[in-house]
């Protein structure tokens, strides 16, 4: 799978692209962006540039052709993955000969200058939660007695999420009302939620097609992953508590869920699968339909993750945003093709577009938890920021910043830009 | 809102449309279907007819015109009620007065002879718990212990569905498999269901658009009801009981849910409007944002329901489907305007063409319940059936079809069609 497309020491004619920390020539993200006064189409990110793959489609290969007349990602991803790695090859090879440079050129556009879109169409859209140390983590908060079900290392637990309500990042998060009842409240009230917070995801958008009825084996599931993005699952927790029993969470989610939008491709990130970390002593093995030596082998991804807040104050001071947590991808306990093959196990179809969350990843060590409840110990232990403020969960005028990049010795890091959103006042 | 359409005295030229169960001229339900060898068109449903409306545009209001020209309903349902009001003014002065029949029958096709097709393209779909005797009778078998949760007379619980593998009505069911673990089990197997069932709801087809991040004030919320179906959410109740916890069912009902072809408007159920029962004493009051008189005095329907089932058996032996269940739709918690206001509580769009259930819908009395878990006390007192099998839970060749109808001393009773499936084994 590693080809001289990953090779570390590739360059770009494009100004800046080599020493762009997100999107180097190893990393040709697809989206869809809209130059200024244009409309929008399908596009890769090169440095601080964004290369219009729509206008150079007659320079592409002709099994992708098709799927670029439309402003979105879903035909692309309709076809086999090797449609997709030889539109990698394409403009791997235009983006680092010269010779192409002249033609290339009149294509791209100074990014700071373009408006980016939802890469898909989405269909469906999963929340899993396989981030083990989050869903200890978290679990011993609502259910101090009963952190992880039995179920946990046996199932890869997902739920549906709203698709009307994701919005790429830089999305003003309104403040939600919700129905809210502490614990010692006699009755509950509908009122702004107090315990806003984020969660850190990465989304991973499904490529490919089974018909309903069809399951996905495991050995062939890593060819259903198109790309991935940063997911911003943000969270009413107050809501959360109230609403979540017996059928699981649902306003407490789905006023808002954010994502990146470079789609990095699974074709750029096969030098970051590396192994899944060995489950600890005493763990039950899957279940045939879950276990695949492959997938043991290379189905964790080496991803570093960051989430930085920046309060207004702080903004205002135009100090950095503040790192809140550090960590990593591979502190999931099951795998994407896990996610996807069980996702399918009991015959449910999944189209092209369709985005699948991971769950909040959390590490297991202290800085470097997904989520501001568990970061503050549902809230009992705020966090100091720079100006002196402190935060329990988010106020409002408060930014959050997820940051993710790819990196493994030997290879040149590729980074999935971020994802940002700031609270706004509840109406 | 009563008008000259209610007429229970209406007559229509077409020939036996008045001596039809479900579709008089009173009712003019609103569907996409092709007449054999030609393509989806919006049509309605009067007596054994089809009528395309696509192809009468030119005789119906200039309002709607537009909105006829794609097979699917959810251009027709992005408009204000008004211009669905007049619609069904004009097909009912249509079908009425003698003197349109010349014009109007070129367009009718016999309803055997046509294919029904999903009437909406749905964005999103969302499954409610509105049905309180069905939440006691499966929490107390899920949660003997705890079966009415306390949030459940405060918030009206729903959880998100799966959008992909919603299908119209006739639609087999393959038997799906899951991860099964039974309480004596010492591990989970994956394996197909055993305790396959299904589970009786109204649907709500979702009209006009809120904007992310406004709400539905209950007042106005009944017009975002653009229309009812049947709905069957198949379930597989030993994946359900295995993965549920923490975040909901999940691949115990995504395998299937079926609705019935047929959109029975608002404007057509206007007269089965009926004051919602009063809560039992000691209940507590909605919150303000989910009370409104006018709601209290007119949220419920009235609209009777009835599963059937027959087996493989039953069916070549000739025999019809044995009932298996009576009840009314009147037996909700929550109505539907308060399901749609709350969903909306958060900020959550709702746009239309989003499909609503509203859970399992059981009477208090038995008899009345909407599932056979319930039916057969989670298996234990299998159902008989006239062939002298006998059915704890749905086996191989069994066929379930719920049907519903609105009725209303004084007005001329409409029907619902029916939502039919038939278990296919597992592959």
């Amino acid at each position: 799978m590693i080809d001289h497309t990953h090779d570390p020491a590739a360059k770009s004619w494009v100004p800046g692209a080599d020493a762009h920390a997100d999107f180097p020539v190893q990393n040709l993200p697809l989206g869809v962006f809209s130059p200024a006064g244009e409309g929008p189409r399908i596009g890769t990110a090169i440095g601080n540039y964004c290369l219009d793959l729509t206008g150079l489609a007659p320079m592409l290969p002709l099994a992708v052709r098709e799927a670029l007349t439309l402003p979105v990602l879903n035909p692309l991803f309709a076809l086999p993955g090797d449609a997709r790695l030889a539109l990698r090859h394409a403009l791997f090879a235009l983006l680092t000969d010269e010779a192409h440079q002249s033609a290339v050129e009149p294509h791209l556009y100074l990014a700071d200058a373009c408006t980016l879109h939802l890469p898909f169409h989405i269909g469906d859209y999963t929340d899993f939660y396989v981030g083990i140390h989050h869903a200890t983590n978290i679990g011993s908060l609502f259910r101090p007695d009963n952190p992880l079900l039995p179920n946990y290392k046996h199932v890869p637990i997902g739920y549906h999420g709203r698709v009307s309500s994701v919005r790429l990042s830089g999305t003003p998060l309104v403040r939600p009302k919700g129905q809210i009842k502490g614990p010692n409240d006699p009755a509950p009230r509908y009122a702004p939620t107090q315990r806003l917070d984020f969660e850190l995801e990465m989304g991973v958008w499904i490529a490919g097609r089974n018909a309903l009825g069809e399951t996905q084996p495991i050995a062939q599931a890593w060819n259903r992953i198109g790309g991935l993005c940063l997911l911003n699952d943000w969270s009413a927790r107050d809501v959360q508590a109230w609403e979540y029993q017996p059928l699981g969470p649902f306003l407490a989610k789905n006023f808002l869920t954010s994502v990146s939008p470079w789609v990095v491709t699974a074709e750029a990130l096969a030098p970051f699968r590396v192994a899944q970390p060995a489950r600890p002593e005493g763990d039950p093995e899957p279940l045939a339909y879950l276990d695949d030596p492959v997938d043991r082998q290379s189905g964790a991804l080496a991803i570093a993750l960051e989430v930085r807040l920046a309060s207004r104050a702080m903004r205002e001071a135009g100090q950095e945003g503040m790192l809140l947590s550090k960590g990593q991808a591979t502190s999931m306990y099951w795998t994407l093709a896990q996610m996807v093959t069980h996702h399918a196990s009991n015959g449910c179809n999944l189209a092209p577009g369709d985005l699948l969350g991971t769950g909040t990843i959390s590490g297991p060590a202290s800085g470097s938890e997904g989520s501001l409840m568990e970061i503050t110990r549902n809230g009992k232990q705020p966090v100091a920021l720079p100006t002196g403020e402190r935060r329990a969960f988010l106020e409002d005028g408060d930014a959050i910043t997820l940051i993710a990049r790819a990196e493994r010795q030997g290879f040149r890091s590729i980074g999935f830009g971020s994802c940002t959103g700031v609270v706004e006042p509840a109406l």
